[in-house]
């Protein structure tokens, strides 16, 4: 048995483990949704929140909040924003849709630490309320969707961004090294005309500068904090500009460019912004797959399928087919991507649900955002070191099968005609020939013509 | 300009085109959502309306409802449902969510034509009432369910299991006539132990076969109907046991085994049969996928892929590359799959935004349900006719693949051990050897015990 | 029986209704893919496909194209995309995923067109070659991507941005008129604190400037151009440059700015700015189905329900229920927006399926996309003036609520502190006492602060 | 530092933490999949691979396994079945697609235990062999798709149905407790004709009937198992009608009726009945966000609201507004519908994207559906412990709401017409007068035919 202290709040008294820094209100939530513990809120939003109060503790000092108090707070916001109290924030996803638990979760352990700092006994409500004083001027509604777009905008910035940079280098080096090499290309996965390995994979960098370009055209919106509008979005109870001035406090504090939302109705009542970069990721998954499945096709084989490039032999491909190694580098960032979509389903989901003054999905659509953001950074990061950095071509291959292809033929159609181009084609292709003896054979063209049009390298620039 | 009449409801009156069936509610929702012709309500849950204001006017006639009246209705219905009035039905899917005027638009169509059958003039509610009479008994809170049911039922009968039960008998026959054709198995696209081609079709088959069977275990379900519940589910203004009456006549009209459902409330509230068929459908879509892609890859080439089937050529490929031959039917059918997963997702969408006792996404469940149920009935038989049926086998592609396989390994590690055997593959690999000679080389194998374990014939049963 | 004649493609002859303008590869695709009529292919995306013939017919004459024929195609292209031919495209939806048999069905009308003003007679390859001439320097798997920029850019110009503006400006004029009504806020759908109609409405319009925005934010991708890079993105068998200059010429043609995109490979292999555009509808959806809903709850009554808002009778709103009047509008609007989900997860589906040089899920994508513009156009215009324009307010109720709220206490929690001001607010809970009489009653505020700082009014700003 | 020991596999020597049991595979997939823990695999799957180990070393002690070596496997197994070495077990979800990772995993840690029982040295391949011997028979390619469907149904068994049966035991006594009170039906959320609050809730239960029996429709499909095919479904290397035993050992461990799947091809080339089980789940979703959503409407208010029940008040509600309660366990049940149907469309993705002989989203296809089976059980059984058990009925209100309704006129349509009774409601409404008044005051039914017939109980059964 863990020895308790009593903590209480609006619903009358209840028993906390002695240690913890938080109160009745956590206590009371761990209580009422026995989810297991991984299912915990991401602590990417915990910090978040700490920033919030951390900010709010700054403003309110310069509005009339006891500066000792103000103080307090904002050393101990301080600390669990950057993770010394990581242990303290025990509640799930599945609580409350305002978050407001995990919002009373943060203000009770900073005014617990706060106490604890000022009077030697950890938790309590006196000196520092975690309602009066940490959540002064805020209320869960405006302080969790604004937590929510910081956390959003610190992965993207600190997890993402630099994921999606590795991943869009490490193919881009591909695309450099392999400009030279002619392949055939390969429409509706018949062979079609040729094209380098180093413009194939070209499209695979420019998908990621775009995915980049489209997550950086909604940050403006990412940036703008509810903060402010409290309650229901009137900002009742709030200090004159204390959105704008906690906005600023937040940016400070984070380096990115927060602002304060024109409408604070809108950003508390729908998570659409949220809705947005999730779509945006989504889009990056369909990239992600894309790509990744290119380089399995690409490297299937080794004697039975494209055989085009080699990827790394990083663990033992298979428990019953002993030397067989696998793209599984591949397959990981194809599942990241398809969780990617189903957890942008999740957040389209909770985005419509919203009744009139507050949107009540906040915590799940939070969660969904921050894990696709995680899970696709080190997803793209794993697959860039482990999986492109090592890919090796196999120019043999290569040109074997430029050499066989009969969709040479398209470069004499604009020579000869369609009709006639797609007669040699066939016939080749019905008589096992080469294009070349076939087109010679059907006497369409001569030699000198089709040896002066039917050149690989120049049909790919 | 159209001639018109006019028609009234309780809003008051309205011109209607003269020559039209159709009454003042029809006439005012053509007017309240002007949405264009082809996003009209899909005229099987019209027929299927129909088939309940047929079953309706028979038990009505038994219940009170005067004789002449009752027959004008039925036989009015019958025509509707056989597809004769199939033009005055001009209301789009768009409109309200209870289907309330489709619903009306039935019963307006129907007591136009028996008014007209009577007494030379066409539309009115003299003598036969659209909603005292073709509606009696009923609400469209449970007629339109009850079309939802009668419709889906109809079309998984009419269209769905004939082309499932086409596509299955096409895979089936080439799993017959390869059943001895042994191939290289591809596990994560990687050269794997080999198989039968056979063996490769019949898991396409086996798929098929349990499609059918988790339809038709949710089938029970699906033959409940609503009807009998009208308005909020309590059956108020309906005789007694109205909706048991009223299912039988359902049944013996359509030949299938409806029946009255236990519970009308949640039947009107909630479409979680609905749902729930689109989840099956929506597994239907994943499996189709599968198939044609499997194909697809099978058939990928002709010099530069697999190249272990050739689709039939039904149609040049490309504007631009002469002589191409492109997988359409596989196209078709994944784009048709990927529709049906999107049309599951409406599905869901709409199931879950029920309010007390109503469900208000009523036509736009049944409507992608029957889209779903139509383009994967025809992608399936088509695909089946112009891609299955004229399927033909490389085999000295498929021969020369097996032959050079390292898998064939596998065979060995029962014998020497998955240590040794991976070294064997490993080796031959990196020196471009057969396996053969890489584990005579290595001297991890006699030559005897090699080919005595290394059959690929064997290796497939 | 129709009378036909004989046209030809690669794969032989085939008989063709006389009166038809299409070809042989069009003929084959009818009967290759038999859906029904309302499956057909958008008529917008043929128009955008004849915007491209057009472009490139000005583009082929000053690169060597016989200016006579070049003038022809030009023509019957312009007639062709203002829509004079429109019965002439029966492809559907359904049918290869490059769309390579519209691209052909727009290439033989066209060809068709200017062989009959040529010589008289209808079709045909002579003297205008639908590959040859129509096509040239062109690929299905260029021009159909490029169409479906160019349609989907021009169905938000034309048909979105005018919906969305529409909508935005009922809802900001009702914010406008009701600036002044304090209301009873609601979170978690319990009493909150109050704020204004108006400023319940401002959130809405907030809501679709952000829609608006996050449209345009995508525009610079969307009217990127994948034509030029012709069937693989090498730009084999285009002149140089030819891109730049067709982007230019459809830039003239549509008055949007469309240009060439700098890496054709990624434009013809995937289609993300696709699932971009088709994000940010569904965050629309989205925002649509949160507006629609909350209208539909604030109107919901007359007698049993928030009763707020009356909501315009536009329709008798039941068969069985005499007088009822339904949101119906609303309903259509909601039901709009789950199909704009669901359309959203089949493009989803689509973009992740690409292989290699292509992806083959074009038309799919293309009429998903359309579709949702389509009907989200319509339905917000028609929800704009059949809704929101007739909105009216009840103010005697919205006092009432108001007068009656015990989440008026928040303005005293600063003054008092939260914990006794919880006890006030539950004090009169339990005792169906007003909130002042619990005040003062549990003496934990005298009447002056009570009255000093419980005024509705002053708590919304 | 860790104290290391020297692992080896086919790609050569690794150190691993000299306290684990794990082996060479293990520690590499830890290193090449950098993802953090609580993205770890399922406990559950783990746990069901341990249950097909066991079995195997049953099986295989009868086909000739060493029995000293089985009898380690064995017991080893049953101890990680039971939970013992949890800790062992740190790879994630995103490995390789095929689960192989874990699978050797489960064989290392098995082996290793097994070892250090048999010869006191924790780890190695000696005398016990991860692969020739705990892998014997199989590949992870059957197993891990074995182990996906035990673990599945085995937390249907026993996490899913007794939560269902909670939920359902909860609403079917209060439908019973409320079968007799008369509350007005709300239809289009607009006031309809009158039901009994237990008939609301009698639809409820409905509904979480259906939800089992959908699931139980599905289970002879979920107990079918794949092993018995390893590495393609040919069943190579696995001992003669190896998959019927294996299965029966698996049922008698398991107590649950798993049979051997008729064709194994399918089972290791696609999750067909994963992608359905996940359906089935997406509808009771569908379901439980309908009971939880009209829950909170009905407990909306205290006074602005429907007010018709008071839910229990677990826990203060708002950081900002004293005294607020709000309906959490419903917030939380909708949120966790939201996510089963992100989970839905995450597993959808991935089933559609097989190749060939196996489905390379195995991992991300079973952690889903076990998440969704937790977070679904837990969130049931809460609710109907925190929410159902405690709901009251605010008799007054509801009595209040059934005597102004103007639906009651339904009663009058069959007596005097359904025009008639539209005008009565139209007047009533327009006058604000009681629909009594307003009948007799349009003398449209005398006041002994409207007392006859306009009686709310009446009018619900």
């Amino acid at each position: 048995m863990t020895n308790t202290r009593t903590e209480t709040d609006s619903i009358g008294p209840i028993e906390v483990p002695e240690d913890a820094y938080w109160g009745a209100q956590t206590q009371r939530s761990v209580e009422n949704f026995p989810f297991p513990r991984h299912e915990r809120m991401p602590i990417r939003l915990i910090h978040a929140l700490a920033t919030v109060k951390q900010a709010a503790a700054r403003v309110n000092g310069i509005h009339g909040l006891d500066p000792e108090i103000a103080g307090a707070i904002a050393k101990a916001a301080e600390e669990v924003r950057s993770g010394a109290f990581d242990t303290q924030f025990p509640l799930t996803i599945w609580q409350t849709g305002s978050g407001t638990q995990t919002n009373m979760n943060v203000n009770e352990v900073i005014a617990g630490i706060a106490n604890e700092s000022l009077t030697g006994t950890r938790g309590g409500k006196d000196p520092v309320h975690p309602n009066d004083h940490v959540n002064r001027g805020q209320s869960s509604n405006d302080s969790f969707p604004t937590a929510m777009h910081v956390a959003a905008a610190r992965a993207l910035e600190v997890e993402l961004f630099p994921a999606l940079e590795q991943l869009h280098d490490a193919l881009a080096e591909k695309a450099q090294d392999w400009k030279a090499i002619v392949k055939i290309g390969r429409t509706h996965l018949q062979d079609a005309t040729p094209l380098t390995l180093g413009q194939e994979f070209s499209g695979y960098t420019a998908q990621l500068v775009a995915a980049r370009d489209r997550i950086e055209a909604l940050l403006p919106r990412l940036y703008q904090l509810a903060q402010g509008g409290t309650a229901v979005g009137t900002g009742l109870n709030a200090p004159e500009n204390f959105g704008e001035h906690i906005a600023r406090e937040i940016a400070k504090i984070t380096g990115l460019n927060f602002t304060s939302a024109p409408n604070k109705f809108a950003e508390i009542a729908a998570h659409d912004t949220m809705v947005e970069l999730s779509g945006a990721l989504n889009t990056l998954a369909v990239s992600l797959t894309k790509i990744a499945n290119d380089i399995r096709l690409l490297g299937s084989g080794p004697r039975s399928g494209l055989g085009e490039l080699s990827l790394p032999a990083n663990e033992p491909g298979s428990s019953i087919m002993p030397g067989k190694v696998n793209p599984t580098q591949c397959e990981m960032l194809t599942m990241v991507a398809a969780q990617m979509i189903g957890n942008h389903q999740a957040v389209t989901v909770g985005g419509i649900q919203g009744h009139l003054e507050l949107n009540v999905f906040k915590p799940m659509i939070g969660a969904n955002l921050l894990r696709t953001i995680e899970i696709a950074s080190i997803g793209m990061s794993s697959f860039a070191t482990r999986c492109v950095d090592g890919l090796e071509v196999n120019e043999t291959r290569i040109a074997e099968l430029v050499d066989n292809s009969l969709m040479l033929v398209t470069a004499l159609a604009p020579v000869i005609g369609y009709d006639k181009a797609a007669k040699i084609a066939k016939y080749a292709h019905e008589n096992g020939l080469s294009l070349r003896a076939a087109a010679l054979a059907l006497g369409l063209v001569d030699e000198k013509t089709y040896d002066a049009h039917v050149k690989p390298q120049d049909m790919t620039s």
